[in-house]
């Protein structure tokens, strides 16, 4: 038995949550629904023009593990945090789900502080995300264990951090590392922006070395520059052993063994959409590390990322494992 | 017209909040409902220990400044930050809802850091609170602005506070300025035990000083060491020209001008107690600049104490004049 079941590697952060009405987006010039990054002046200036927040320990792919952990499986997590007060929160809220975090802290001294996400929360639930990486940027092939990546089944990559070339370095380090472990490797694309930035990249990435790919509908359709959906699916099924696709309400595709599935989405009223991809993955690779079927790993992923958009904040408050017992899984 | 209708003078802190099972607090030595102070030791000690956790700002006195800006009062507070990224999101969460919030920030290299208030929600709602007080504690009489005092109708202390000796220095200090420029004192007691290590101190403060209390009772009953309300009540109503009372479930009771009134609690699901007194002063004196009732202003403070206790935080999510609107007030 390997020592972790899911090892996850992105930007670790801490989002700032703030109710926010729609005009404020557009007199601040916010692209709703998307994660922009914006530099430290901007981070700045935009706090100040916010209403008081809240904050909870965030981070796309962390987000994953958490609630990974949270659902027991042994998971490790790589992202950078500086030595201050936020990156104290960050590691303490990792470990207190149970996973491991022992990517080295920057010193207290580092210019840039531990990343934050300024997420603006609508009405309507939807999250526009203004994302101060800080030194979660400067994350690099150093700060990869290969030992810990060969000691875990599967590798699972945020799509955000193609963002810094050094990370690309780590990423290829630990997808070596992990593979000659015989181990696994996925990504999730994490925005359809994100994907136009880095679309040669992720395809080669597809190609050449994942096993599992993750992506919603926008990421699936960018990142195959087609309006067809299901070309798109096809085209990664080609490439990927499994490929897990959200289509919000319409729930999720599933396509692996020449096979496909759908799988419906959980109804449920959406608070704060903060996180549902992060814990699709999540709920799904749980499945996967627990020999479930395709379909059933699809369910898992809805229930749980049901769970995180039912509430503020992008990490699950209930035992998510009560809730597939109630569904029979 | 004063440039505050009222000015505050607390614990400056951060809320760490929690969701625990019964059984923590137990295995931890932590006394259900009540606050407790706790060093930097122990604050390390018993946070590691905790699960994930959300950070909201907090506060007494802030939390009653905070409530009393987002009713639209024009409000100062006084209390004292690190140069910090806790002190940063307290700062900011008090201007954002329109508090003048100037003292000065104690430098980045001092020890102690920016308070925060490890908080223990259980299942019922409850609220255990473990402070550790950081540089809150330094807050002293230079940090007392006179001229913003003696601009101020109304001066509201916080109980809490009476734990530092130069914080007492500074509350005279205060006190002194606002009764030159004609405002009044409020004051509230904050905690049993808080009462019980200052009960002297707070009886003369009421005696010779304070022209409204805010008590809950069982802070009521310690201050006059009688297992009587009613016999505290009629006392404290002897001594302060408006005695305000929390009464839990049953409401609260207002003395004044030699009458007395009961005002029902507002029906509501308790999720988080924290904070249920602060807005409960907030609203009482939103009331009270407003030139309501005694029972008027009862009524605006069990309703913003409702509003929040219904949700995770002790700050105010909505519009509480709305909440007031709809009830005529």
């Amino acid at each position: 038995m390997k020592r972790f079941q899911v090892a996850g590697i992105g930007n670790a952060m801490v989002d700032v949550l703030a109710p926010t009405p729609d005009d404020f987006l557009a007199r601040h010039g916010i692209q709703k629904g998307i994660m922009q990054l914006i530099d430290q002046e901007r981070a700045v200036a935009l706090y100040d023009a916010l209403g008081p927040t809240r904050q909870i320990s965030g981070g796309s792919a962390a987000n994953t593990i958490a609630g990974l952990a949270h659902m027991g499986a042994r998971t490790t997590y790589v992202g950078k945090v500086r030595d201050d007060q936020l990156g104290a929160i960050f590691a303490h809220d990792l470990r207190a789900q149970g996973a491991v975090f022992d990517t080295p802290l920057a010193p207290a001294t580092t210019e840039q502080e531990t990343g934050r996400c300024l997420v603006c929360v609508t009405a309507d639930g939807e999250r526009s995300m203004n994302t101060y990486l800080g030194v979660s940027e400067f994350l690099g092939p150093d700060d990869i264990d290969p030992g810990a990546m060969a000691d875990a089944d599967w590798l699972y990559l945020e799509g955000y951090r193609f963002d810094g070339p050094d990370s690309k370095e780590a990423f290829a380090k630990a997808i070596a590392a992990t593979k000659q472990g015989g181990g696994r490797v996925s990504v999730t694309l994490s925005d359809p922006f994100c994907v136009e930035r880095h679309r040669a990249a992720f395809r080669a990435l597809v190609r050449d070395d994942v096993d599992l790919l993750f992506a919603n509908r926008a990421e699936m359709i960018s990142l195959y520059q087609t309006d067809d959906l299901d070309a798109a699916l096809d085209q990664a099924a080609a490439e990927a052993a499994i490929v897990a696709c959200t289509d919000g309400a319409n729930g999720a595709h599933i396509l692996t063994g020449g096979e496909r599935w759908h799988v419906p989405a959980e109804p449920t009223t959406v608070v704060d959409a903060t996180g549902a991809g992060d814990l699709f993955a999540a709920g799904f690779l749980w499945g996967l590390v627990n020999g479930r079927t395709p379909a059933e790993c699809g369910r898992m992923g809805c229930l749980a990322a049901a769970e995180v958009i039912s509430h503020i904040g992008a990490r699950p408050e209930v035992d998510l494992r009560d809730i597939y017992r109630a569904q029979g899984l």
